[in-house]
């Protein structure tokens, strides 16, 4: 049996997110990818993310891995995949891996990026892939409030209320804020993400951007551990999962 | 009766082109536009655009002006008709204008941009605005070849075979063609452009930068004045009409 990885691009408007879901659920991008590699490997497999994304959220290098008999090439297998699959998911990458691979288990960091088209008018280009806010926004209170989430922290308040994770400490090694005439881009790295966490602190930005909230608040929902504390989870279409990195 | 122009954009992939088109035919812009027009001014407007765009083709800037009793200002009725128009069609800008202004006959110039992805993969997130192409175009070729156009000539040879049009005869003020990454870019300025005409040319550009067309050929194929040595039309969706231009 080969492990085989997959770089994934995906536009998320159309599936309920990334995870299978039983029969008679919506679209996903894990059961559309596994269909497509049964249709060219004359197998079963099955896909695993390096995490799931929620349904709507955009991906440009989503990473996951496969266990095949099949002995195709790894450029064979992606040319084919790419004819088969529709046209808004697309394999970047596919290589033979060590046994040991595990694209989630091995992810050692991922990037998230958050976009915000602020300006008085949406654009119908970039309309599924950005969250259109009107109202002024502040982006170097922005990024000056996001500072403080830099480094170790409890990130309760960021977690997805009705989920259960084992911990809720991660760590934040990069958060990048800027805009550029009316798209403000947040991008944040992070040695994982917790259910909910990226749009949840896109949503406090966003409040602190337009004032919602005064300057010091993302310190103190931080330090809160309560998700009542920050702002509402920023929609999905505005978030892409923009790569996953391996040791 | 005031004369209101309008400055729209759009995302055509959806619409059967700009022109209304009679019961039972596909959704148009103009129909679109109007219909929401109606929707807030209570009265029936006729929508006349600088000219038609091709079904799929898209817009950052078609202009088009209408008449109305309505004496809402123009800001307002740039809110409210963004309010009701669907999220792939914005106006950018409304204005009202001087009796004599007339969408179609005092534009002096239009800028249409065409859009060729040239990388191994498709993008996910730029399908539905770029024409993908897989084979490696030369895109310094493309540019020395398309030198020849600029100025006024006889375009008929990249006339849409089955239209009549008064004279043939237009004049290009400026092409550029520009490779950034996998996107090569087609911009060309003129004082009209003749049914499908911004297609033909990049279809031809297309074959010139793959090798189906030998160096020389464009020169050749404008002077035949016939639309069979052309290219082929390229797909309406690499195709955005940029700007219209008024004295």
């Amino acid at each position: 049996m080969r492990n085989i990885k997959l770089v994934l691009e995906y536009d998320g408007t159309d599936y309920g997110g990334w995870q299978k879901q039983a029969a008679g659920g919506r679209r996903t991008i894990q059961g559309t990818v596994e269909a497509a590699l049964k249709q060219i490997l004359g197998e079963d497999v099955r896909v695993t993310g390096s995490g799931r994304t929620d349904a709507g959220v955009h991906a440009e290098g989503q990473a996951a891995n496969f266990r095949t008999r099949s002995g195709l090439p790894a450029a064979v297998i992606g040319k084919a995949i790419n004819a088969v699959l529709p046209r808004d998911i697309v394999v970047r990458r596919v290589s033979v891996v060590g046994d040991d691979f595990h694209a989630r288990f091995r992810a050692r960091a991922k990037i998230y990026r958050y976009r915000i088209l602020n300006q008085p008018q949406p654009s119908v280009f970039q309309r599924r892939f950005v969250h259109f806010v009107r109202c002024r926004l502040d982006a170097g209170l922005m990024k000056k409030e996001a500072r403080c989430l830099l480094g170790r922290h409890d990130f309760k308040s960021f977690q997805a209320a009705d989920k259960k994770e084992r911990g809720s400490i991660r760590k934040m090694s990069r958060i990048r804020i800027k805009r550029d005439g009316g798209l403000i881009t947040i991008e944040i790295e992070g040695d994982g993400f917790l259910r909910g966490m990226a749009r949840a602190i896109a949503g406090t930005l966003i409040d602190i951007g337009r004032g919602k909230l005064p300057p010091g608040s993302m310190k103190k929902i931080l330090l809160a551990r309560n998700r009542r504390w920050a702002g509402p989870a920023a929609p999905a279409k505005g978030l892409c999962l923009v790569r996953v990195k391996y040791r």
